[in-house]
């Protein structure tokens, strides 16, 4: 399979036009968007326009005349049909973790009795800190549940679980599991479920209502590329719009916030999960970048996904076999997320050469090279020089040379 | 007293050369700087060198090459002195409500077996919406002490008390609290003191270390010019470096994040208190905003603050108490912050009028005008100057007029 085959891809991807929207180094092959999103055009001028005519120039008026208190309601609303909510099921603020944290204990609340918190041993590590905290602060217990040891969640629900917190696709190895029969096993189970779509919102076609869930967050800054610690978001189910309960009741979560009230009454929808004063200059960038799904169908963004993945996975089959190099990552279509792992002792070293030869992956302890496909500016020919390169970093052992294994640096 | 005083006050000021590092549009007196602090000239080409340097060309690397990883933790060291804190002592990210949150839950931890959080009821709304929401989440109590009607805080202290969280200035009147005297009261009854200085960190000689307060929170977008929705910061003190033991538990504060452990182990002082991505625009603009008190003292600061406040106070009396205007706020130095609020029963009508006059203050419910004087770029002159127009405008009926009284907005 030749780089023709790859340009031909390109030619007839519907989404092609897309790589013009942001703006990314030249001759660099970018594979780490399930990571930090790359830059989105209009981003510079809208934060820039924040900083300069809205901070700087109209000030505190801005809160009105630039809307700025209802920007994390309306960039959620903009978000929501990315995610497959409708627009007063989303809100964005906060980070991941703060998210998660809110919609565990309000989840908790709603099952009052229950004691289990069911999550699993492979989450992003934050995920289980969450959890293992959640569960701490309420009294709760935590099961864990290993998708590869039990493979039907049913095995392990009963009617002590409040909640299930599940991370849509795995962030090592790009696992995913399925958002409508997990939820409807853990309905079966009487308890609610807790969708992280962190690593699939923006690259799979995630169905949030469609799949029924109670609640979900996700990050702002991964496929959505928001930008470094963009807000993260938060979904709520129609049917918990009035009722639900989180902790953290900041006045920007309040029903009537400059009534200054004493007593905390909440707002209604996804504002409920409002705690205190959201970046607005990361909003503001998060709103310039969902710009850039602008007429896109997700259907298509899940097509190419998939698309830049098969090609991958075939590429590896063909040129990194025979160096002993093997992609771990889910073949089935419907069990795969947009990412790729390959292992090899040396992983560290070898990311560290591919970012020599400008292709950006990352390492993940303690045998991962990971590589992930932004559909929205990720081109077929991408995949093909990467896999070259890739190549000849193993045959010239690039990978095992000083300059390349010396770990200094955190990421 | 005329304008030549004012005009004289100014030439004497030490401190007259830092207006010159902020951006503020001409002729625009801005006194609602308590409320979103203006724009430090080093915001802008800081935060565009985030997007175009470190986000859109060197991308993930970032995390490294530009420090972003250590980003929360460089800021609070920078922060830390204006508020007499040791540099390990402060970190800044998430929202004031959220390190609110974080810190009350891990108080109450320090002091297990007390069942009461005492708080004000005249805190800033989200105090008490957070305070509640704790004691609610834990099976605490709150206790409200109200400084008017019990001034001494020992007569609302016994051994069942926990943590006391107060606002060391009030939003509303200004009044300040006796940072070091409530904080030895509340030790002196075996609980935890948490102050919440949003109102005067920036403005106010705050003295954590000095006051030997426990925990603090405060806000980045107020007297500190951090920008919109600017994180917030967290102080620990040295004693609770290590047993700080806060319930959002994310990978921010994980003493080895990328070791991507199951298991959480705190990170050590403030860091302690990290739990998910911190917003790093924002981070970025507080950043470059606090370069505006390089070489500052802050005693200095807090001579400004009183001289601008009874600068003001003698003017109202000269010239608005014959329309019936009288100033709220205590005469005394010791019990004053950096704000003074007018009542009157069309304070909404006033600050409109105002604000066409070019004069910025806010109008807080139901019946008062609030002013705050920011002392890194307010001038005496410019307390001159507010003082006429709000005679003209009490002179003329402005504030009267339906095209000010008129309530469509929300600040």
């Amino acid at each position: 399979m030749d780089r023709t085959h790859a340009e031909d891809l390109d030619r007839s991807d519907p989404l092609r036009h897309l790589r013009d929207r942001f703006e990314l180094p030249d001759g660099l092959i970018y594979l780490d968007g399930n990571s930090l999103g790359a830059l989105p055009r209009g981003v510079r001028s809208r934060v820039h326009a924040m900083i300069d005519d809205e901070w700087g120039r109209d000030l505190v008026a801005s809160w009105n005349t630039h809307g700025w208190w209802d920007l994390p309601a309306a960039v959620g609303a903009t978000l929501a049909p990315l995610v497959g909510a409708g627009p007063a099921s989303v809100s964005v603020g906060d980070s991941t973790s703060v998210q998660l944290f809110k919609l565990l204990v309000a989840a908790a609340r709603l099952r009052p009795g229950r004691r289990t918190i069911v999550t699993e041993p492979g989450n992003f590590p934050t995920d289980s800190y969450i959890v293992s905290s959640v569960a701490r602060t309420l009294g709760l217990t935590v099961r864990w549940w290993s998708a590869e040891e039990t493979p039907d969640i049913r095995d392990v629900l009963d009617d002590d679980v409040a909640v299930v917190s599940l991370c849509h696709v795995d962030y090592r190895l790009g696992r995913m599991h399925d958002g409508a029969g997990v939820t409807a096993a853990v309905h079966d189970a009487g308890a609610l479920m807790l969708w992280d779509v962190c690593h699939s919102a923006g690259a799979v076609d995630v169905d949030l209502d469609g799949w029924d869930t109670d609640l979900a967050v996700g990050c702002g800054y991964k496929y959505l590329n928001g930008g470094p610690g963009a807000p993260a978001f938060a979904y709520v189910h129609p049917r918990w719009h009035d009722t639900l309960d989180q902790p953290i009741a900041g006045w920007h979560g309040h029903a009537d916030p400059f009534a200054l009230e004493r007593d905390y009454r909440p707002a209604t929808a996804a504002l409920r999960v409002q705690a205190g004063s959201v970046s607005l200059l990361g909003v503001g960038a998060l709103s310039a970048a969902l710009e850039a799904f602008d007429g896109v169908a997700m259907a298509d963004v899940r097509a190419k996904s998939l698309a830049l993945t098969d090609l991958f996975l075939t590429l590896v089959e063909e040129r990194l076999a025979a160096h002993g190099v093997a992609a771990e990552a889910p073949r089935e279509h419907a069990r795969r997320g947009s990412q790729v792992c390959l292992r090899l002792p040396e992983a560290y070293g070898f990311v560290q050469a591919l970012i020599r030869r400008q292709v950006v992956g990352d390492f993940r302890e303690p045998d991962l090279a990971r590589f992930g496909f932004a559909p929205l500016y990720t081109r077929f020919v991408n995949v093909h020089d990467a896999v070259e390169r890739m190549v000849t970093v193993l045959e010239s052992g690039e990978h095992e040379r000083p300059e390349n294994t010396a770990r200094a640096a955190v990421t």
